[in-house]
């Protein structure tokens, strides 16, 4: 560990204020700190990595620069905002982050009043800074609050963010974007806009060129007074011409700044306190490095994103190649689709910039002309899909559960009124642990359940999941969803032959007499074992695998409703509206009467920690089936 | 009626291959029959005008270069695409749009092969026209087919749309957007983007100082041959400088045509021919005027946007100021919030580009400062209103139920989680009526019911709208949603003195014996007269408004549970995971076992008609709750 006088300019900083009372000249130092502990911390404490280490000397700056708490700074996605904890009250709890009951990875307001604003979903930054700008000015405040939204080139992609830089100028405030960028998401950053933010940036004739060109137009004689003044935005509308691009964002009236070197802390101190009480939004491009100062990260930025554990010292990452347990659901996903878009020529690959994290990247490299990372644009993902399955292409959309609420209506609207044939992948579906209630994916079966023609699955184990996307590609009239869970799954060999499953179809795991259990997924491993212990106690208990909340298996349900008046229920998402709840319109519907406990996701959001706490506190673990199975009905 | 000999072009043409036969001399003459053709209609059977007015030379100018439907044309938003029917085989089928049975108001591909792709929510052209495209392009069939994206320029200020523009340039492909840009959404169209077509558009100096500048350019000699391609590019990037503004699409590597005249059908005939078959994405970005040719729609294009039945003579708008019916819920809405933010000076208002539909015009007026209209961006409206929220404002968020489920995602991520205190008013929730299956708002109550914390409401009349209104506002620690449907209500004198509700509090409405009837919002008016005529029938039916379907009551469903051992509930909203859905959760959670009748939406997409046509054909008017009181249990 960094021992505390090695960190002598750190060690004297709790709150911003302390920052503030330093020199400019120290913040060098204070970044060197910073950066030595976050290495050090995160080497033991695993965690988001190389994008902390790319805005510290921002966050750094902004901290020295802005009246922190009272000035608002909006932090987007906020895995990137570790700095900004430790500079604001939580440098000794810093080693309990992503740990359950220690701090939260992501910016959170419930934690710290220096958290403004909810982060964890890309993109939302400028609109709710613009929020709280329009607020001040209302109140009267807005001489008093500065507010800042940082954003990076990645999150700046997505729609919302668009909307928001739309409506920046709409109304007067004071609103200081920073665009942090880095090129790249967790992966390689892609789409029009980026490309633009390369050009402007790398533009080489830019700064030999410019004076020179002034000089002539002036010289020329062909500008008149009232043209001077765009002419004069030079640094803008000149390297425009010379770039072959145009600034977008002066074309949606915000003034722009930029690019600059974002690990000069002491330029970026300057730079900010001189346009931070500029009237109107204004947008600061600052170029940074993710993983800036540790070298390996540097290097491999993607890998790098979520290192695990690591030695400091040689850059290895600690995490073990374990050989003998099951693969991730992830790389089955990823493989198996490639496996698919062999036999099928009209299978497509999209990824709203996860194509690492979900393991589409085996399809883009195999596939590269089938296969579309279009960046952090969930909307587009969908209706792009719909397009390419209104012309008889079979697209494989993956999308984790929780990001896939963005795109919502565009499953409704553009797929499932013409009964378009995507096939909706929801990885980490469920709760997925440290990443917390942001990214827990827990909505999913109640809203897709709502969804007309919606076909709803959800695989036990690897070789189900590998079924349903090969039904799924076989089966061309409705959207067709298949949820999993992120992280290992629970087969060592995974890699079955095909098999076709009948649409809506359940099966039974395991005949009993006394309790039916019902599970929707995954989850349902959860119930073996806890079956196993009541059958121990002289109960019998039968065990079926639903595979479909929707369409529901009737014939199944007939069955099985006829049989046993006690029923419990199991799903890894919120109860209310979810799985359960279809066993029970199904039941009501046809005049059954059994007693059904339903375990699933109570009516809270749930915080972070392991998944297997979380499952516990949730009731939704062995433990839970087991004391459902005994407790008194 | 216009008389068939009077459209001597028009009733030759049955499809648009009659189109293409006929000289590009006699275009215009097709576009003015057309014109008639549609004015005499509209002015008969009630539908959107003033939008398809301005299209016409448009339409006519793309089915006469393109292969149609071969080659693809996405209509964004869609209700401009009267002339696209009529042309398409529709003519003499037209005087049944938006009739039940009759065709739809938008386009729909279950209607007819020249409608690619589903429209209604607007911005989602470009996603789905790209997919074709790309499609095309994987089945190497992209020199056979053209795809087209006509999109307004209200509709491209939507996130969805940023984000297909921002990959349209990501893939090979060569797909034409057309910018059909007339300055207006339903109300004014707002934004930084809207601003700068403006301003694209509207430069008096660029005619005049391109030439000279160019040459200029080319004297002063400094214009290397690498920089000549750039600096030819005048038509934008000297544009950019004139304007102060900057090519905001070819900054996407978009490239850019126009802005050209609309309404000059035969220079886009020509413009649309050259430029089809460049490769890359392109932009047209064409002027057109809303209402065009028929002058009192020119006019007033908002009043015009669906005036209703007309006299088409003298401009006269034939819906009868009916001062002894009651009001719209809309207007209610509207004139109680300024009341409401004449008492309390935190309330603020957003509205997604709907101030008039929804009546926030009201609060606009008298509160321009505490009233945003956002433009197309639901998404943005939710985050926006979020950060106002965090920042200690009262934001009534009004959304369109359907064009909520754009934002599903911010009201979880930037609303729920931290709890902040947004109202989010869901107008036009239920079934909507003529605009059919995209327009329904019938998902919300079973995707809102699924976010911890979310209160979720629905007002029986004018009077509980506005309490519960009154009540969102002293309530300050959660989403609180108050959904209501379109048109009229139920009561004369609406203006009752404000009162505060107990949250999650229903109420008796009539004691009875025999039956429970459990309703969720205004659609219990259906029940009352069922009730009355199942009671003449000898059935004692007692009626409960439950006011809330989120915090449910438990201490009123635990005394009717106890009581009564048949239930009938309903709702204007689809059954799996509805407000049915709560009632028996509650039921089977504590062990009642009731017969339990669910009315609501089946799983299935609800097609257009009137609004009591569409609840008579999904069984939840007065005839089916009477149905259910009286038959077999």
């Amino acid at each position: 560990m960094v021992e505390p006088d090695q960190l002598r300019l750190l060690s004297k900083i709790e709150l911003p204020q302390d920052l503030r009372k330093l020199n400019i000249s120290d913040l060098k130092n204070v970044c060197q700190e910073l950066r030595e502990f976050i290495i050090d911390e995160l080497s033991e404490n695993p965690g988001h990595f190389a994008s902390s280490l790319g805005v510290i000397e921002l966050t750094v700056a902004l901290h020295y620069v802005f009246n922190t708490p009272l000035d608002r700074i909006v932090w987007d996605v906020g895995h990137q905002a570790y700095a900004h904890k430790i500079l604001t009250g939580r440098k000794d709890r810093f080693s309990t982050n992503r740990k359950m009951g220690g701090i939260s990875g992501f910016p959170s307001p419930s934690e710290s009043e220096y958290d403004s604003f909810t982060a964890g979903h890309a993109s939302n930054s400028i609109s709710a800074a613009l929020g709280m700008a329009m607020a001040s000015s209302i109140k009267n405040e807005a001489d008093k609050r500065h507010v800042v939204a940082v954003i990076g080139d990645a999150a700046i992609s997505g729609g919302l963010a668009f909307e928001g830089l739309n409506n920046a100028s709409s109304h007067p405030n004071n609103l200081l974007i920073i665009l942090n960028d880095n090129n790249m998401a967790i992966d390689k950053n892609v789409g029009g806009l980026n490309q633009y933010l390369v050009n402007i940036t790398t533009s080489k004739q830019y700064n030999k060129i410019r004076y020179d060109l002034y000089q002539t137009f002036k010289k020329a004689n062909i500008i008149s007074e009232e043209m001077k003044g765009a002419i004069l935005r030079f640094n803008n509308s000149l390297k425009s011409l010379i770039t072959r691009q145009h600034n977008i964002f002066e074309g949606l009236d915000i003034r722009y700044f930029g690019p600059v070197d974002g690990h000069d802390v002491e330029s970026l101190v300057r730079i900010i306190d001189k346009i931070k009480d500029m009237n109107g939004p204004k947008l600061l491009h600052i170029c940074t490095k993710k993983g800036k100062g540790y070298a390996p990260a540097e290097k491999h930025a993607t890998i790098w994103h979520a290192p695990g554990k690591f030695n400091k010292e040689t850059g290895e990452r600690l995490a073990k190649a374990d050989t003998d347990s099951p693969e991730l659901f992830q790389e089955v996903f990823g493989k198996t689709l490639v496996e698919l878009a062999d036999m099928n020529e009209k299978i497509v690959g999209i990824t709203p910039a996860m194509p690492t994290g979900c393991s589409m990247n085996n399809m883009m490299e195999k596939y590269p002309e089938r296969s579309f990372d279009v960046g952090i644009a969930e909307e587009h993902a969908v209706t792009f899909s719909g397009g390419l399955a209104a012309e008889g292409m079979i697209p494989f959309c993956n999308i984790y559960s929780s990001f896939m609420q963005r795109a919502y209506d565009q499953v409704i609207h553009d797929v499932a009124i013409q009964k378009l044939p995507v096939v909706f992948c929801l990885d980490r579906a469920g709760l997925v642990g440290e990443d917390g209630p942001t990214h827990h994916g827990v909505f999913d079966i109640a809203y897709f359940r709502a969804i007309p023609g919606a076909i709803v699955s959800a695989p036990l184990n690897e070789h189900w999941l590998r079924n349903l996307m090969y039904t799924a590609q076989k089966r061309a009239d409705a959207p067709f969803l298949i949820r999993y869970p992120r992280g290992k799954g629970y087969l060592k060999d995974w890699k079955n032959e095909f098999k076709e499953i009948e649409i809506g179809k359940g099966y039974c795991i395991k005949e009993g007499t006394d309790v039916a259990v019902l599970s929707f997924g995954a989850i349902g491993n959860e119930a073996f074992e806890a079956i196993e212990k009541a059958e121990q106690k002289g109960l019998s208990v039968a065990h079926y695998d639903m595979v479909f909340a929707k369409p529901i298996d009737e014939e199944l349900l007939h069955s099985v409703m006829s049989k046993f008046d006690k029923i419990i229920t199991i799903e890894d998402g919120i109860l209310k509206g979810g799985f359960g709840s279809a066993i029970i319109e199904f039941m009501v519907d046809n005049g059954y009467n059994c007693k059904v406990r339903r375990l699933g996701l109570p009516d809270n959001f749930v915080e972070h920690g392991t998944v297997s706490q979380l499952r516990n506190i949730c009731g939704i673990d062995s433990a839970a089936v087991y004391d459902s199975l005994i407790k008194e009905w």
